[in-house]
């Protein structure tokens, strides 16, 4: 097998850095190296197969977007991106595994679903791979399936507060998953908006001719993102199962996260670079329909109301634990523009796969955050999260090789025609500026990125089995 | 140089576990190895010197004892351990890293307060070590001196809100003295107990003829711990001085810390493990005079109050960082035996330094913390908090050889004649059955514990000095 | 008319006490007098019809139970008050005034219910009574007959979380009726408790043979009330509506309704008796079926969690405004005794209608409240609460003379055979021992209680229109 | 005597209103009568003495302000007002008590300092008035004399946390004092800024050349306010002390009281109508000298960080209790100006006593407060916690006839030339329209204002005798 060597980086953890040599054997990392030593004999740039110059860059653990629906049917059409060209571009960003969603919709059996998520992805991604399961139904069959899980390595599912008539489950279905995913170690993950309230304030919204996107973040008041939040807090207080919220966007909603770990709960939220950079006012209620680009649910809150920054300092102070997408691209022609005249017919979604590590990146650069948070936000907390750790999440002999070289002095331009690889028409980020670049992209040893060239193909990705969630006492 | 191996083990981070050789060429780690790796050539096993076999065991970075008084005067006596006894009980307890602190007294000069701790120290250590600087007198003249601080390796100083006439701060001195130590790069650490207050109901109860230890505990009621720790924190973030308060006890303390953090304050606290363990009413409230053994302040809190559990849960969910033994022995006979008929002569202090790793990884073995964040408490995060990362607190190339062999399915027993290295006629935590052992020690490469031996020698320790602390945003 | 003199007295109002006459003319109070004032001329007691000696005791305004439920159907029967029997009660007890609740059940209309309870009180009544209607399906035809309701002198609604298939409302269903309340200017009172999530636990409780009426409190978790309130909370605060949430139980939901308070919300909370002095484990918990006496929701909490105290101190410091009893009276033979090996079938109530004014006395004695408090919550603000003031609720010129005189040197002792004029073969108050008496009890101007002897008779109480509750900004 | 009814008007309460007529006699309320009621016999408007006529108005107990400081010493000059002067203002605007502060200074004898006030006070004043005590130097001494002052009438006394030098208790002091205090029955007052902390600030702005008006506020941050305002509630929280704050000004001081509140603690704040309507941009802050007509202590706060918004919610929610007006003038010219180039130098203090009733009413008109809680925070409630009430702060028989007339269709402009009677050089509150206006105002029966004149004379005025705080449990 190839061995490649990383030199003359500085290796970033979770918990601090320094100067190392990272070798790679094949597909895993053999070795952590102090750069110069010579007590291990030969010298090892000259005796392995490629070598890697890192001088004057960040190494760090690939990222993990634990948030991603390539392929995804929602709102009468389907998400732009699937799972190659969502993985391709997760990889132009120094993403190097995703953990989509295997969709149980009303209706059909649990291990079904999955099998489809399975086909849709084998063979077509360019970097590794997991699911997450939905339960769209709670009953006595797929309750049982939900016991099946782990065998399948899947240890995590997710439940909806929203969406009454798709994907909503009510306060009882909510209690019944709960106590199984307790019983049997799954990590319930919940989107927690109040489905059924904000469904009469979208009927009500519409009958007044308030059509527009920005009435998609009216509807959706942070009130009923607060209260499903601490709803989904107190039934898993009462069935012991820990609970991860995804795409926390009201900084009342971190207020009832960070009141619940006070109480020693094992309560976790993750949030997306939209609740941290965007807003209501000046992105969901750019003139015309042009806010439809960031229709997504939870919605980018007011910025008047100071949202953005509390969720900054929650990632920061650990209230929120983590950065995912919820990457679920539509493009503007054809997807987008159905909600034309009816805001609630805009597919939910905004694509950023590609760009989480810039983005989050662009926090160090401005102070928000520490180099080793950044690391740990992206990449080891989402293996620890998800039972990857030791695998995915760290540079450690043993793990996977999937590694990212990061230039502090590069510089990244999203936007079209630039750095865009995603499926879409367009870009939610198109103009930000990142103080920083992603250079080299290996996964699992193989370079799938180098010198601004992709040399990775479909298929490079494959299925992971995952543990149960480590981060748990 | 001579090379080790320590083969065969998990080596524990404070992120996660994974198997792992480490190999160390003098007094550095050199690399961090997959166990059968091939293509690094040669067995290693075979060339190099030693070879510790770890098989079934953890591989941990050396504990940190961020907090210790050794040879401390105190109340008209010195506490019995040096930095030669202490510091080998340290060893023998996994803990390859001390520090401690330089007082200056009221009405001396900076410079000679640390001029004489150095020469304590020099040569006498078992174990690596540095310092905080006391100050024990605000002044212009010491002011001046802690901008200089930096320049000795010193990047933490220490006040007191208590003591009045001996090392106490009023509002405005502790308000210049954050203001300095936050202009200069220095972390604040604080002795949060209002003692103007605490003296008049220690003056109370005496004349009441409330004479007991157990009085100790009642006149440094918790009230006016959470007092001192909301003030030092309101001072704190008046003056953007990061605070660290030293040996939280108190439920409601560890509240306002909390509460801050949500804030996105810098605010840190450490326990100690007798907060952990020991009560007012089992150990202060022992019959007769027992209960000197445990007079130290912050004081033990009550058991019913539940502030044990509290402060455990506080510790698991990062509202509190790391823990300290604020190691400072007095024996019954000659030193505590002062305050017969007076509690409040008797010296303030416990010796833990022998048993922190121990004490903390019995946590672990009854649930209370991961295995990981025993690491972390105990190492990392000490390390982080005070600017020695990279080189202590992390098993990693580069890093300073100190490493423990920790046995879970070895057995400890501590106590007087059994496990007891520290120059004390008593121990504290005589009785405790831990459910691990430690089994080799290592500092800077060298073996100092090893087979139940002792093998290291006076001197072995160097002052290290310390970067500024590595936690903050 | 009739006048009648009561002098001698200490009037007590919400605010504070004094020496005062209260002259009443025919129904209502004319004036208050400075006792023996003679700048009105003619000696007042030797022109009045009636002369009532109130030396040595309090005069204060007739009770206001803002909570019963006479002859309620509930769980197949009905409860063993109806007007007639429950309001004389109350009238031995001080008790003046009731404000029952007319039921719309699912699939009836609103105003045909509200006619349904009017019949069946007319004529019945032994003091003065209004209604709250109780909206059982909300709908647009229930919904703009709420509308409808100030004209009918009823100016509160309530809603419930609990009881699916029964009384239960979705989040649609409140946030409508919120919209709908707000807008008219309604009281919105809720019922919180999740029932959805209640019903899993009964069912799986009956499922492993919990049958016992211990399990009613077990199925009830604090968690579930505390939830229902937040989330009450949360969606009053998105529609404006204020919100009164009835028999609050758990220190939790207290917790919930100070922060909103605090945040300076129109949310109120009531409390009963019962979750005062009654407990978990020493009622509910009774041996046998004995604990059936004591099912009510939201049920009896536990002792050992405090509920009880907390409770009380909240009522202390206004985070509990008022105390009302939730009379819903079921007798053990016939009625509780259809639950024996089911708890879910015991009907929910308890019978205080007698012994409010009495219970909450006792805690003036035992020093938990004020007797200027003791007013305040038993009559005063009931009467701001709901639109009574200046009617009941206070004794002033023009008000009703509704008018209790209380013994302090007077006892009660509470039992079957003793006090007891409900109309129930037992008592949940059995043994409770008052350190006060009801000896003189006035509904607008008659003396319905007297040296011991009722001389009242069916049909003095009338119907009471009430004005938009006076206790709002 | 002579006898006065006040016909025609709506008479307001703490808890509500209702039409009544109240009958004086001498120097008191003898009856409240219902209008037009005959059971009283003859016609009284033709029997008595006077007719007021109240007809579309409303009445209300006479305002108490508890907290000025006529002729006092401070800064090196004297308050402008004299008992004199400053009562009349009073009384002018409504108020017909104050309370004001004898002032035991630094090595004084207590009683001689009450003595001083006194005679100050004695024969001068136009409205009743009665006196805390100021405590500048707790010992063993003036410890003792404290708990003789209930013995004078006096029974609230007031320490300071601020003016280190000057009236400064440290918190040795302050638990002493406390200790005593609650032993006694006192209300322990306190001023609660950090003042050793705010001389540093003090210090160092000045040498930084900020010597204008503005940096008064600066220097006096909220985060010395919520410091101390903590501290004294835990130190009331170990000695039993029941504790009363002045002047809170700070959002995150009201934060503390509420918390404390809401843990059932007998903890009370007062705020001033400066905090509620000026800030320190607009105020403090206005170009040259002109901010020091503002400086007063706790100083105005940041309108931009939204402290008068949530001091007037909290004055609604019952977090506040009442509001005095803090009234210490002192003209610019040849007082305010000593601070001209030192800020530190401005004597502190806004006069107020004569618009705090118009105020606080423009508050019900801007439904800020409803109108039964503006009679509440002006009268009642200062009268329930200063020991008054029965007679002050309420209009019932056997109270004091201190009564106003106030006109809900009138207007007042506030303004030198216009409504002024205080001794300055300028107003605080130039400008302000109120939509009210004060008609007639009685002192113990006697007409002090009617029909634009005042009436009244220097020496109508009597110091009264206060009993214990009326407002705990």
């Amino acid at each position: 097998m190839a061995t490649t060597l990383i030199t003359g980086g500085t290796v970033v953890s979770a918990t601090g850095r320094g100067a190392a040599d990272v070798l790679v054997d094949g597909e895993r990392i053999v070795a952590l190296l102090e750069p110069g030593s010579t007590v291990l004999g030969a010298n090892l740039a000259e005796t392995v197969d490629t070598v890697v110059d890192a001088s004057g860059k960040y190494v760090i653990p690939g990222g993990i977007d634990a948030h991603t629906h390539m392929s995804m049917p929602f709102g009468g059409t389907t998400a732009a991106d699937d799972f190659e060209t969502g993985t391709r571009a997760a990889a132009w960003g120094g993403t190097t595994m995703i953990i989509d969603f295997a969709v149980q919709k009303f209706g059909e059996r649990v291990p079904e679903s999955l099998q489809t998520w399975h086909e849709m992805a084998a063979g077509q991604c360019a970097v590794d791979y997991s699911f997450h399961q939905i339960i769209g139904e709670v009953n006595k069959e797929s309750l049982a399936e939900l016991r099946r899980l782990p065998d399948e390595g899947i240890t995590s599912y997710k439940l909806f507060m929203a969406y009454p008539g798709v994907f909503y489950s009510d306060d009882a279905q909510i209690l019944r998953a709960m106590q199984t995913g307790a019983d049997t170690g799954l990590l319930t993950m919940m989107h927690a908006e109040n489905g059924p309230a904000i469904d009469v304030l979208v009927e009500q919204l519409l009958a007044q001719g308030k059509t527009d996107p920005y009435y998609h973040g009216v509807a959706r008041a942070w009130q009923l993102e607060e209260e499903a939040t601490h709803r989904a807090i107190m039934l898993a207080d009462l069935t012991g199962a820990p609970l991860y919220v995804v795409h926390v966007s009201a900084k009342q909603a971190v207020a009832q996260l960070a009141a619940a770990r006070d109480r020693g709960r094992n309560v976790f939220g993750e949030t997306c670079p939209q609740y941290l950079y965007l807003s209501l006012e000046d992105n969901l209620g750019a003139p015309g329909f042009e806010g439809a680009k960031w229709v997504c649910s939870t919605p980018l809150r007011s910025r008047e109301e100071d949202h953005q920054n509390q969720v900054w300092q929650a990632l920061r102070t650990n209230d929120l634990q983590m950065v995912s997408t919820d990457h679920c691209p539509f493009c503007m022609k054809g997807q987008k523009d159905m909600g034309i005249g009816d805001f609630s017919k805009i597919p939910n979604g905004i694509g950023s796969v590609e760009h989480r590590m810039d983005l989050m990146y662009q926090g160090v650069v401005e102070g928000r955050i520490t180099l080793e948070r950044w690391v740990e936000i992206t990449s080891t907390t989402p293996a620890r999260m998800f039972g990857l750790y030791g695998r995915k999440g760290v540079l450690a002999p043993g793990a996977d090789a999937d590694i990212v070289v990061y230039d502090p002095d590069g510089h990244t331009s999203i936007g079209m025609g630039k750095t865009h690889h995603m499926n879409m028409d367009h870009s939610a980020w198109e103009g930000y500026e990142i103080d920083g670049h992603v250079d080299v992209v290996l996964s699992r040893g193989k370079v799938l990125v180098a010198d601004g060239e992709y040399r990775g193909r479909k298929g490079d990705g494959k299925f992971v089995r995952r543990d149960p969630c480590q981060y748990l006492i």
